[in-house]
């Protein structure tokens, strides 16, 4: 396409806007149902999370994975749990669906880019609640003179983040605004998803006794950003963790499937998500500050500038609360994908007494337990 | 709420934020749903659909609407498909999907503002499919320093626009922008909808020989904005005509199986969606002008103006494509909802020749023939 910037013209819902939808996103990301052209998409949603769950178990017995056993139980599991899709639908299907808008800057930084992130961070809300995600949308808000390059990189990433969850783009909306009332970019996707009947995952699952796990080291996206904006240089390289973690929830299900919930630690860092878990559960949790996983240039980062790392945003971890008796193995499973291999039991859900609201308290690395409060206001603005 | 503008800090993921979700989002459209707190809302969607179905019949019967006959199949029509629905989703159960972001600018004006318009658009995007629409998400950025009162004002309006239409937001995102870089606010609905097996809707069902419809005046909306940009007074009020429209297609469906195919002419108004249409169909569409029904204030704007009013966008408006032996109950079905009132048939499909691509043709009023040309670039920018 020889427009070489974002253009008023390209929002206008008349030619240009085709132009612009042909060249530039659908040669990125476009397929069958994208291509339909009609209002709205439509989709067999059954069938897609059958295919994705298909392919997903095919790949995992051609990986030959640390533990076999596990595979090969894993494997079955995920056939029958395919055909238990097709054909107890009647008896309750269950639709996941989930929003997330990204107005992250810079666009791009080590790691990723705000395409990235729009796909992972919408795939992995709608995962969360044990769903196989098979469809996002994507409304994308352009400022004029946005330049055409960057959409494309933009689009290409999201077609790979796309690909690599198994997930397909199926519709989608421009708009541009005059330059001033923008930031060059915003994009919102939108995921459904397809959940067996019966299971109910979410904070209010959590009980006492239960155990809180971590896939991997916090900070990294929101240190990387901020070093970003700020010109910083760590002896160490550090970059975004944005990562669809769809498929590493899937096999921590099938090897522990007593898990309670899943909650990724975005804005407001681990620190708030274990604050909102607390609540929907009424009651406390007990983290392990030296079990915590964390890189030392992040935790440096952290130091040096006054932030708390158990504060900062993540792109591509995930909490996972499960009965005690399978902590282990939901552990095993997290530590042999790919996006886990850091990850750790950090703590437990404990009794909150009946006369105050539920906390979460942090045993220090000096042996005291200290409340670890929810962030409150904003600590690093448009982290995503 | 204390807060009088919106902060960075709302939107934190911390307690800020917490703070604007529940004072002002749930107040205004809470649902159980929405306050179960998880990062993904869960839906039984087939319920859902049979419940808004249920209701919109019930609603018919008590209204005693002009022709008693179709009212009493309809109704019985309708209880067949909440049946079918939910005993035959296991033959192929279809969701539709859509998106849309809203920038409108100004963010209120007669007949709305940007939360109607952001219920309405992506409420009738996903009806355009046949399907009944179950569910939205809402993704808004904030601009720093938005007043809250405005915000509420918008909130209440989604509300009211949602409730209307028997669907709930389900799941929602905040995010909040530095100061310069929005625009006060803009919203992404995305909408979820449950399409009976065997329904198959679009621009590539039209044939030749189909009746073209429109379902009331055009060009209302797309003045209305420009008009309050400008600061130009009429003679009569023009308003936006935002309004949810799935009922009435429901009506129409009901009334006229044989549909082929409804769209919504918003941005690049009549004549982009009928060139959408034609290319899908691979036909030609001709339209009579006389036939088109349009306000004289809007006409007269237009002409004043040098807009094609039949470029100019609308928001509470279907174009239906219908076989011609059900064309006439087509028509009786939207004249008797509240929102078709000055619905007309305003042309046909017809068959295209194979030596040029299909082309939409306007027979004016002055008898010659002239090609409906597309909208090309930008006409009225932010106009949704």
């Amino acid at each position: 396409m020889a427009d070489e910037q974002v253009m008023l013209g390209h929002g206008s819902g008349g030619s240009m806007m085709k132009r612009i939808i042909d060249e530039v996103f659908m040669d990125a990301y476009g397929n069958d149902v994208l291509a339909t052209g009609d209002d709205a998409a439509v989709l067999d949603p059954i069938a897609l999370a059958a295919q994705q769950a298909r392919s997903h178990a095919a790949q995992q017995a051609s990986s030959q994975r640390v533990f076999v056993e596990n595979v090969s139980r894993e494997t079955s599991d995920r056939e029958d749990q395919c055909v238990s899709l097709e054909q107890n639908v009647n008896g309750g299907l269950q639709l996941a669906f989930s929003t997330d808008s990204f107005v992250v800057t810079p666009h791009f930084f080590p790691g990723g880019d705000i395409g990235r992130l729009a796909v992972c961070g919408t795939v992995n809300d709608v995962a969360t609640s044990g769903a196989v995600p098979v469809a996002l949308s994507c409304g994308m808000i352009l400022e004029e003179g946005f330049p055409m390059d960057d959409l494309r990189r933009i689009c290409q990433s999201m077609a790979d983040a796309a690909a690599e969850a198994g997930v397909r783009i199926v519709t989608g909306d421009t708009k541009v605004v005059n330059r001033g009332h923008g930031d060059g970019i915003f994009i919102n996707t939108s995921g459904v998803g397809v959940l067996a009947p019966g299971v109910q995952l979410g904070g209010a699952q959590c009980r006492p006794g239960d155990a809180v796990l971590v896939s991997g080291t916090l900070g990294d996206h929101g240190i990387t950003i901020m070093s970003q904006r700020e010109g910083l240089g760590f002896s160490a390289a550090v970059e975004s963790d944005a990562a669809p973690l769809n498929h590493l929830i899937a096999e921590v299900l099938a090897a522990a499937p007593d898990v309670r919930c899943f909650r990724d630690p975005t804005r407001g860092g681990l620190a708030s998500t274990l604050n909102e878990l607390a609540a929907q559960a009424n009651a406390d949790i007990f983290v392990n500050e030296t079990a915590i996983p964390v890189r030392p240039t992040v935790q440096g980062a952290c130091e040096m500038l006054g932030y708390d790392v158990l504060q900062v945003a993540n792109e591509g971890k995930m909490v996972c609360v499960v009965a005690p008796d399978q902590a282990e193995a939901a552990l095993a499973a997290m530590r042999a994908n790919e996006y886990g291999a850091d990850a750790a039991i950090i703590g437990e859900v404990a009794a909150a007494p009946a006369d105050r609201a539920p906390r979460v308290m942090l045993r220090t690395a000096f042996g005291s337990t200290r409340i670890l409060d929810m962030l409150v206001g904003e600590q690093l603005p448009r982290i995503c």
